[in-house]
């Protein structure tokens, strides 16, 4: 089998509204960022697999004959591209010498390539081949980098294996799957996020593959038909967090107030409704100040409700103060504690000099160009 | 008759919670504060009613024969003392030359003692006297100086004309009132407080009367029997602003954020709910770091939520900033959007410098010393 040379890119991701709510059953809406991750696939001849991750200084080659033993019995459960193999992850942690603590984005990279490369190809010839990832998404930073890393690489080898087409005619310089070949894509995609971060949401990879925008909500995901775009500056504190922690101490706090702490869940739920409903009018009517000037409400009220959930931080609360300063509104935008924020640009704020630091909301999502070698 | 000299005193007050959700149907919390405001009644002899407020730089004499007129006819409603005479507020006005619009300090607290002075005094001989008050409050702060004016001028004028009984008996020193002299001197400072604010909520009056803390809700004012006393920094960040134009605010961002804003408005009552119940405990068993862990979050989430009303202000943000830098936990108290802040201190924090700037909270009540002229 040889397979056909592309370059794939899937777009970050930010959440709008509903961070942390999310988690006890309230809306929550995502959205894409024209930061992305791009992928390069390319047949070798040379009897190797071959993975490259510049960003985060990775380099990996195996022998095909090598991965062939790891190869699971055929009787799993690949076809379906929903259930992990806990067999083969275990397998192929032995095999890369990943200890089952270790999160290293590079390790868990690897972790995930293999995985999905050997579910992909093993009933079959493995194909010898080269894949470079290379990404405008700083990794830890909650803007899905992970997923978009795991869309490309789901997309690239399920087109390399031939079950989905290749997304390329002669005549196009670039292209994008069906829906069908999507809901593929994503949900192989969705395994690649189960062995980086464990019990994923899914928003992620449904925004690396679908891009716009999302509503998510009791587990069930929602593109939505029309959204604006809007422009979104986002600032990484780069302070470090750990979602879990965060996470649980929002659930802490829930059982520990429960009467304070169920209405601000309430209340985020309607922003994130109301949040909806305002950008679905922006697609109807003229956008007017007015519009801008309830996103921007709803951005403040959020932070100050994720703030009481305890999920802020002082460097947040400092971007917050400086944007608004230039009365630009912002929020932290998921896991919190640190991670990113997101300030809401207006479009006359276009030609202010931090046009350059902004990414675009409502980007694309999966798509491939000609790859001219 | 001649007039007891005394020198009665009361305490100003603060929000603890509940402030503008109070507005909404919801509970809120008020407690004194001790810093007083000082009432010295003296007799005199030379047909004159003569105010001396040094705190506002208001020194006025009338004759007692030119006020003799003023007085409306005796089958108003002063009885009740309940309900404002508002043809004789009318008649003040224009005998004093203050303007229906005009709300400054010195007219309103100048037209507050006339009113009660010959309401009271009316149907009988109207006695010569010197009224002197000062302060340790601000004025316009919100920390209730205009209420604890009212209070100490009612219980100084009803006692003055016999309507209740002298609180010091020969072998006292310092006295209180029994309840049904409260009653009556709340009423009648309420009526102050209707001439000076308009509409008030009667809350400030009777944390002044009664002292402690008070639960209110839906016009309803029940002290609570036992509180602990809280250690409260109270920091005046002096920026003005108007009570008025901040309660329509509020409303305005309820009815254009229904569903958002009546869950914040819900939360704000679970926390005077369970502040109250933590201040309840408090009373009741051996008060641990924990009790002192909780009022101070419920601190932190009522900040949030009023800046979510927007009733914030960037001073308030910066006290809530340093005082946590320090470990301590704050919030405004009161309407907002600058007035003052309250900063809850541990019993540990006694020792630090800053032990001379706070207030202690359940202060007691209208008080009355001997004054030995």
């Amino acid at each position: 089998m040889l397979v056909k040379d592309c370059i794939l890119s899937a777009p970050g991701k930010a959440i709008l509204h509903g961070e942390h709510a999310v988690v006890h059953g309230k809306v929550a809406l995502a959205v894409s960022v024209n930061l992305r991750t791009y992928l390069r696939i390319k047949a070798t001849t040379d009897g190797k697999v071959c993975i490259n991750l510049p960003n985060i200084n990775t380099f990996l080659c195996w022998d095909v004959t090598e991965l062939k033993s790891l190869v699971p019995d055929p009787c799993g459960n690949k076809e379906e591209g929903k259930l992990l193999n806990a067999e083969l992850v275990k397998c192929l942690r032995e095999f890369a010498g990943i200890t089952n603590g270790n999160l290293d984005t590079s390790n868990m990279a690897t972790l995930a390539f293999l995985y999905i490369y050997i579910s992909m190809f093993g009933s079959s010839e493995l194909p010898s081949l080269m894949v470079t990832v290379w990404s405008e998404l700083p990794t830890g930073a909650g803007l899905g980098s992970s997923a978009a890393f795991s869309v490309c690489l789901a997309a690239a080898l399920l087109c390399a294996s031939g079950a989905i087409s290749p997304p390329l005619r002669e005549s196009e310089h670039t292209a994008r799957w069906c829906q069908e070949d999507l809901e593929l894509i994503n949900s192989w995609a969705f395994q690649g996020e189960m062995i980086i971060h464990g019990n994923p949401s899914g928003v992620d990879n449904a925004v690396g593959t679908w891009g716009g925008m999302l509503r998510f909500l009791s587990g069930k995901i929602i593109p939505l038909s029309r959204v604006p775009l809007l422009r979104i500056l986002l600032t990484n504190t780069k302070v470090p967090r750990s979602t879990k922690v965060l996470v649980a101490g929002v659930k802490d706090k829930i059982n520990k107030f429960p009467t304070i702490m169920t209405p601000v869940l309430d209340s985020v739920d309607a922003i994130s409704n109301t949040c909806e409903k305002v950008l679905s009018e922006m697609t109807h009517e003229p956008i007017t100040g007015e519009h801008y000037k309830i996103l921007e409400e709803l951005i403040d009220i959020n932070q100050h409700h994720l703030n009481v959930m305890g999920v802020g931080h002082p460097a947040l609360d400092t971007l917050c103060r400086v944007t608004l300063a230039r009365g630009l509104h912002s929020k932290l935008t998921g896991a919190g504690g640190g991670g990113c924020g997101i300030t809401l640009l207006r479009p006359e704020d276009e030609d202010k000099e931090m046009t350059e630091l902004c990414g675009l909301s409502g980007a694309s999502g999966l798509a491939a160009v000609k790859y001219e070698s």
